[in-house]
């Protein structure tokens, strides 16, 4: 990316009403549909991010083998309810998406309440909220309710009806890939599989979208490749058909959760210490608001495929409250109300900052390696006073300092405890006057 | 060692009772009798050691050249006592083996009070205790009794009668090698030259002979060599002369001090990130006891030779309460009332778990690497939930994740946070499933 | 250096009294003169200097191209002063020093107020304090005074006087050279530039004489450079000058603010962990008093030129309260009431040990390898008891357990906790008893 271009999405917080109205409206729009890894719902999540952004769509037919695995058939579904003998429908998949197990075979028949039961999910703690269930690879069905619904079933038998499909037909998924000057390619990966989830599901994919509108004007140096995919099946199904692409893969990122009220954090790659995670950390620490880092399981989103030995990519997870640790976490409460528009902003301004130093990550040679130059003569003293001057006087000092070819402006900015913007805007100034010459 | 061998290791805490019983009644046995670094106080230990273990003893002539040291004289003692004139004995040889100092010269005199107290060695701080004392390089003859009756010696001379002999005669020390199907050895050692001391001494050989009286029934595939021996000119002599088996030792520790009711302590090798010094740490993290480990320092036990830079062996040293650091240390106080059954089987299970990951280290390269395997197809998932079941989840993610051929199983534990026995038993399941193949 | 050298050095400590009166003397008869970059204010100084030390004083013309630099004009001054109309003086240079800014230009004028004060420099904060203010590149001329000063000008104009010369002329600076059995070399460099002020200067200059005075009669293994040069140009113009005594540099010390009350501190050279960083963290750690350890940063005193990319000199920078970090800093209450004699004589014992760590480093390799030595029958065990005797037999267990030609006696120092003299002490009786010998 070109200085200006970096400085650009270094200052982009300044946009934050627009963008946090932008974020909530694409949110919105998209909870309403059952998206499940494969089927119409998917379809039309990305019919609709394709307005925003050159989004392709994939289409991949079941039965494809996919490494280990097999494109599982496509599952629809049009009705589903649990009513009582006289008809009156006590539990209906039209009041809430999340009131049917996920590739629930078709069923309509008349079922003793025991045998039901063993077929309902409900969450006894939080007898108000749905739970969110799935089984794509074990054959069953079954439905999901409150449990304050499950406490008045109490009739001896009720008529279930599920009409579903279950067929041969495609997984599928989207990518938008950027081009930079280099093939070296940036990945920004997030699940679309969620039905009416909004923090595990829609607030990536607003946070993304809204980031690949906006890089698709600039000039890149790297390529940014953005998947919007189904999880696991979709990330195996991805690296699978891609595995020339894999390798150009410098720097990735898994976007989930990124809408709660919670500070953000950051899941490290498996390797730990790659350049990604160095970069987040540091963007992190430079923040100002609290925010964790934890080291890689092997437990969580698609980072776990993109992390196995095999492939091994760089790339780590980016949330704010993470999977599983906050209570309304895979249920119905998992609402659009659990979205902040600030969040959305505040992680999508991380985002920004993320891209700006892998764009404006280089390593440069003093051209006056031999005591410190005259930085006077060349009018390269701040001309005011104050905090910021002393600081741009110092990430000066400090890039002539480590310019020897060995030091990049990210390991400049971690050692000087200087934000990177300020190490790579000195390195520009410098750079100007003929002080370094970059190392390629 | 094989996988259920190594199951049985780690589930032989159940034997509590039993194993408590039989390390008591070794150490009783034990105790009585006066042990020095050569004499016939050690062959009598290791004529007892032999009932138990398929024990070799080796008899080493006085004047032999070892390293930089000399098979000192045999010393044995018949009888040693202080009288007064009228011939009733005040200290008496024959009611404490400690109130005589080690390798003392024989005497029969009668000596002024003034003259006798340069020879009598007693601990104000604990004026009922019998100190102990040697001194084996150094002529002399002495005494050690309590403060108490130190003060009541009020005659003007005492007849000393010492009946010792120091002549021409061996250094006796025995070994116990259990051969695996590999040459590569496990040495554990400890000092078997300390007469009635029980914590310091008796423990070590109890928990080591219970260890080898098990392991001589398993499957090994490391060779394991047990040394019972003097301390120093012991070590220094059975690394004289077995030099071409020296370069076999894989990993090594002392034993000594660990039936005292402190809790655990090890002390690192020399190297301090040997294979054996992460092995013990991981057991004892994972053992949920308190428990400290500490730095090598050149000062203990046998590890000062085992660990001299021209061996430099992967040898730590495994103890409760460490030598020095427990007020009874070296006094008659540490006698058999200061050794807790418990503790024993508590030490020797955590031995039992150190040999486990011994025997069960391995490293395995994934035969599907690209992707997660679809673990559900194979059976693999825990059938049932709970905690147990995540933890075995979760060890076939990381084992999945890290069986890149370059990370060992160890390392799976220490990076995972679980037990080597977990991801142990994760790596034969997916062994088992055709996903893993080891790496040689 | 030799053993007993060492040794003197080590327990150099006791003529405190004396030192210190040296030191404070020096300070005192240096204090009035109006140093600056150039001019006859640094060749008075060194001439004073070099009636303790054996100092080349070299002069180089202006305009010499050094670096980057140009050794800039010459500037002395005769007189300067603020005078109101009626002639009387209201700001006098005679009267100190530190009124005149730094390398003003000759003037004499009728000024108005508004004007003047524009040239004018105070401390609000401290209304009783001068300022220090230089300008040695950009061409003005200035005052500095007490605020109280400032705030009684109410006339409105005054005449200025500045009967000063900036002319081609010379930069004037010292070297004492101590040359030792090698050309490999500690360099101990301060700056000689400031005037009228005591801890940021005469303390730097008053150790550091002290020093070279005493290390001048020592037969010195390192060769021992002491600069007394003009800050930031004097460096760079002495480094532009010596490229070929560069390389030889092994160590590196910038001396200054030795003399106030604070605890000793230590900045890093760039490298981090040179040779001289971790024998200055060790000799702190083993003082007994609080200090501080920062990492380098590349502002400060002329480390910034040594620790340049281009040399990247192993160089760090040992004060008391760092530069900018007291209130009197850079005013004229750094003057001689700031400086406490026992300040002087502890950091002149701090530079002693230091000294004693680089000149005593060594590695051994042990001729005894295997087992431990019998240090008994070499009469090397610690004839009476007690702490330090403990200390002495640690000293020599570590020595012969790491001495294997891989672990230098500082490295030894640091592992085993102990000072490094009792390392080396130990050494050197381990040597004399045949069983170590040097690697080179």
């Amino acid at each position: 990316m070109m200085p200006e271009a970096i400085a650009r999405l270094d200052a982009a917080d300044l946009s934050e009403g627009r963008d946090g109205a932008a974020m909530m409206e694409l949110a919105e729009e998209l909870y309403p549909i059952c998206r499940s890894i494969t089927g119409d719902g998917v379809r039309r999540t990305l019919a609709i991010l394709r307005r925003y952004i050159p989004l392709e769509i994939e289409e991949v037919p079941s039965g494809t083998a996919v490494l280990d695995w097999t494109v599982p058939p496509e599952w629809n579904i049009r009705e589903a309810y649990i009513a009582r003998l006289d008809g009156a429908r006590v539990v209906d998949f039209a009041l809430h998406n999340l009131h049917i197990v996920q590739y629930s075979h078709p069923i309509d028949a008349v079922v003793p309440l025991d045998e039901l039961r063993r077929h309902l999910h409900t969450l006894p703690d939080h007898p108000e909220w749905i739970p969110y269930r799935t089984s794509y690879y074990k054959e069953t069905w079954g439905f999901c309710l409150t449990h304050r619904q499950l406490e008045s079933l109490t009739d001896s038998a009720y008529r279930v009806v599920i009409d579903a499909s279950l067929s041969q037909g495609h997984l599928t998924y989207g990518q938008c890939l950027l081009r930079g000057e280099s093939e070296r390619t940036v990945l920004l990966s997030c699940h679309v599989c969620h039905p009416s989830l909004a923090n595990d599901n829609l607030s990536g994919i607003a946070v993304a979208t809204m980031l690949a509108r906006e890089l698709q004007d600039a000039r890149l140096l790297h390529s940014v490749l953005f998947l919007f995919i189904p999880g696991t099946i979709g990330s195996i199904t991805w690296l699978a058909r891609n595995e020339e692409m894999v390798g150009r893969i410098d720097h990735g990122l898994v976007l989930s959760c990124l809408g709660d009220s919670g500070g953000m954090s950051y899941k490290r790659s498996r390797r730990g210490n790659a350049a990604v995670d160095r970069i987040v950390a540091h963007v992190l620490q430079h923040d100002g608001t609290p925010h964790r880092i934890t080291p890689f399981v092997p437990y969580g989103y698609d980072e776990r495929q993109y992390c196995s030995p095999g492939f091994d990519l760089p790339v780590g997870c980016l949330m704010r409250t993470p999977n599983g640790q906050y209570a309304e976490y895979h249920s119905s409460a998992d609402n659009l109300s659990l979205l902040r528009p600030a969040s959305l902003v505040h992680s999508l301004n991380v985002l920004r900052r993320i891209a700006a130093v892998i764009e404006g990550e280089a390593t440069y040679r003093s051209l006056n390696p031999k005591g410190e130059p005259q930085l006077g003569r060349r009018g390269l003293y701040p001309a005011l006073g104050g905090r910021s001057a002393a600081d741009e006087q110092m990430a000066m000092l400090w890039v002539m300092n480590l310019a020897d070819g060995r030091h990049t402006l990210l390991e400049m900015a971690e050692r000087s405890g200087l934000p990177f913007a300020r190490i790579r805007a000195a390195a520009d100034a410098l750079s100007g006057a003929g002080l370094l010459e970059p190392v390629s």
